[in-house]
């Protein structure tokens, strides 16, 4: 028997995002779909790429038009979750992709946030030590933020190893998707096409609490984060280069043999063969993760690179697999890691 | 019991986009992979975003490495299809997504060419008029230029129903993945980011001959066709924006009704409601045709445009689609018409 | 003594473009900057690539803050040029780079903008069999359209010499810019990147009766237009692809020799060697039109193809152009025919 | 009387970019172009668009062509100057663009080129502590490599002011044609479009032993960098994200300071206001620098981020500014600050 899903903010990217994915995953039969402001509109006339479900309608988001689904995906702006996910009850699987529940510390949440602190459900990213454990059997999911897949994902092992110093620097691109679709004149084609530029320097950018807690845990210390996030004159795609001091006497072959054994039996983490090196053009529209990992000689740094596609293992493929564990499912159901080059 | 298929071509940008699409086929084993250059060299390092079979060596292109299987694609220079596919026998399907076995007239093919004609397989396009019929059963199908593709099924209907004058204006852009993988000056990212630029002005592109075949096909009588190739900023992808005078007398009801009922049941051919364009973005790696159509009142042209993804529909997704009428599968197998979007 | 100049719409693109051509206008010193939303700002914050008028803060636009230079450009909304222009005298050159003067037809005007007429000034394209002689002294002068400027360009030569029938069929792509700055869903970075639209298709477009007016002068009788827009995933530049019917008996080398006699003393208009075609990166940011024409022999088609920065031939550089016409300065005063490439 | 001025290696970006910029300059006559490959071809072939060049055909590199210029500019392959360079004389001025004379160590070099050492030339980068001076009536200007470009200028003033501990992380996004005009499979359009991609990752890009050089100077001590290029989809621009462990006690007034007063009188380093970030598309085809500095208050780290066009500041641009110095023209002739955006 099929998986009735709904999606609350369909109109989005990260709503048609997961919508691409459910369209094609064997278990799932999509119900719902809801927005605000396209709300009444064609899914055709707001996501013309996804043909199949062109002529649904978008209703207005309520936990009445919710109601009645084994699964439940929220797109919404922060802020907006625990409200909707009150009302819809303890049976329903809520896979939250919006960042309400992904912080641990009320604080952080409230310095980088400015609200209330609504709580914290199950983190979203299996790849992590004890991750898979937590997404089994739940109802909660909070779905990673697209930056901290990259990042925690590139440097977790290292840090789970102790190879490195608890300071990391952190630089990533980001692809324009990840602003989202409202529209704001810097986010203008005219003005991203051939720029590269950055935002929220400074430690000011609000993943950066969850880098830290990922990367603090996988630690058993707690590690300091430098990010600097740019926006990247193409569409989709993370590019995160973390470094850390390595610590003393680390050699280039006891960060390979940390990383092939962190991630030999992950479906989705695809450690390159020493020399290559990842690109996003590589994972574009898939769930995978293309890492490559090396000790820089001269600065005696860990230099982990690691590329994803932001709406796919950023957000919503991510959304997909832990949904897939959390249901019972194979975690692979219905997502690839193969992309769409070039 | 699995279809083996072998892939003459793996690493240039045709053979990647068909493994990409045989990887998710439900029926399909993958067989052989070969090359000429990056013979020796593992798929991964040549195409990095195919991950699940990242480890296949390439092989010498040879008829004795491409023996044994159930379908051979050919993603071969032109000219050099004739001589494999003899070798591999009449019991084994083989699909040349190269343009030897296109053209009908021999006279055609050495104007455009240069070279003496091979022959005329089966044309790997279902939805023109009798298409379907004719790759029932085939055991050699020659899958249409991705131009011819994207053009074809735009004015086709129009031509079918008598709706406009045989002679056809079509100007068409392109993505950079239309000119393959070979590295050329004007093909660099620095030429050709921020750029558009025309080629083949005037007549002399390869494909107008292809064009002027199926659309005179279509109409019963020669028409005559004046293309215009552009090359664009994006990696895939083709917009063809294509006019023809009208009939005396037509009018918008008749054209739309036209198209309507030509594809009424096409599983890959999306007619847009009235009023919504199409746009290459909507078909990024998907197998969709997205088509509108409208009749200038000043101009009295019938103006068709037409967006497809010219690796996946206009190459390897056309080679799949023909292969599954070849072998009496579904016609829609292993793949799909959502894109990649945003 | 230098001429002094303020730009009403210093916040946009067009006015922007302008600001970037005067900042290294020998002749000329900058005066006031007015905008409407942006007022109150320093210039750098809207448009950091002015480095040398950072400081500068836009005030509102108003008659009074206009008042006092010897020229003033517009780059207002369409329907607003007229008020400003009457309180701002005879004697001061206006130089409007927005729609409201270009048409000679009222009911034309009355029909795509739906608004009354406000009169018909002075056209800025010198270029244009009489167009100099128009602007010699002028103190009105009203900036062509960014399409027609180039589609004008591309088949005036053809027309003056009849060696056309009067039905052009022409499909431009255009940058992101000549959409403007106005943030809107369809113009996000996210939507454009690798991706080519048709808009306004079927005769809609706003500049399609001032093509008309411009092609039908050339040929002394009425041009009818077949135009088709398209956006193109790039910031800048314009490649309109312009073809009609020969007319009987017509050769290539007619046509060659029409548009060498046509442009052999224009300084803008680059007619490339034959073989050559244009491309838009090569006009990035120059006032300089390259034109390519040729002669289908198959289709018995005149093919013209012209590239040229939207904002600065097509704009702004236009407008500069025809300033320098109108003052007595020479005509290339601040102006150039390098482009920005790679 | 005017400066003549011979340009070795014009058809590829940086003798294409040095055209372009001495062909607005009013002290400058061009004289000789020289290439390899397209020797022979009229310029306007190779490089379409420098108008006013066009028909300037390309000799073969050789001393006798360059011989009887003032100036002589070589955008050679690297190990190819200096052989050139003796033949030219000691009265002429040789501004090499390559990297032959750049790097003080001999051993640096032998360990990056793998050749032998040519020499030191006096360093093209007058903003850096004494680089004025160094250039005054000079006979042979090394022209700085364009990472160091944005690099160096971005952190000089926190080493020179003590600010910043000897360990600089530096993350930086290229445009594409800082790879070169020489066609490769990873720089093909259809490759780069839509990727981000690190090269050279681990201390081996060549640009490192240039930073460490200019660093330690500033600092008065050896300076450690851990270098990490990417490809960006853009056709120029380099963005550099320079960070450092901030000394003890040091505020973010401190570092604001130092900035402020290292580039006040400097006519092309424009440090933003606060908070406002670098954007690459600002200083498009300009020889501006826009940095911005900020102290991380968590990480307590100083963040220096720096926007340059590669191709000008980066290059030609750079070259052309210490030409002037050398010559003891003004500084900025021939030069600006404003970019090509949008």
């Amino acid at each position: 028997m099929a998986v009735r899903a709904a999606v609350a903010g369909a109109s989005g990217y990260a709503g048609g995002e997961v919508l691409r994915l459910l369209a094609g995953h064997p278990e799932v039969e999509i119900g719902a779909l809801t927005a605000n402001a396209s709300a009444g509109q064609r899914l055709g006339a707001v996501q013309p790429h996804l043909v199949p479900l062109a002529d649904r309608v978008l209703a207005e988001t309520s936990a009445e038009v919710l109601a009645g689904h084994d699964v439940v995906f929220l797109a919404l702006p922060h802020g907006q979750s625990a409200a909707v996910a009150e009302q819809l009850g303890q049976d329903v699987l809520v896979v939250d992709m919006g960042a309400d529940f992904r912080l641990k510390d009320a604080a952080d949440w409230e310095r980088f946030y400015g609200s209330p602190h609504a709580g914290t459900w199950p983190y979203g990213l299996p790849e992590l030590p004890g991750g898979r454990a937590a997404l089994e059997g739940t109802k909660r999911i909070a779905v990673p933020g697209c930056y901290p897949t990259a990042v925690s994902l590139a440097l977790a092992p290292a840090y789970a190893a102790a190879l490195a110093e608890p300071e990391a620097v952190i630089v990533a691109a980001s692809g324009t998707s990840g602003a989202g679709k409202a529209p704001k004149p810097h986010l203008l084609g005219s003005e991203v096409m051939g720029s590269m530029s950055p935002y929220g320097v400074g430690g000011g950018h609000r993943h950066t609490p969850e880098m830290i807690q990922n990367l603090s845990a996988a630690a058993g210390t707690r590690v300091g984060v430098s990010f600097t996030p740019t926006l990247a004159p193409m569409p989709r795609g993370i590019l995160a280069t973390c470094t850390a001091k390595a610590a003393p006497g680390v050699t280039a072959a006891d960060v390979r043999a940390a990383y092939e054994k962190a991630y030999a039996d992950e479906p989705f983490v695809h450690l390159l063969p020493e020399g290559q090196w990842s690109a996003t053009a590589s994972v574009y529209g898939s769930n995978a993760v293309h890492l490559q990992v090396a000790l820089d000689p001269d600065a005696h740094r860990v230099i982990a690179i690691s590329a994803i596609d932001n709406l796919t293992k950023g957000t919503a493929g991510g959304a997909v697999q832990s949904m897939n564990i959390a249901l019972g499912l194979p975690e692979t159901t219905g997502l690839n890691t193969i992309g769409v080059a070039p």
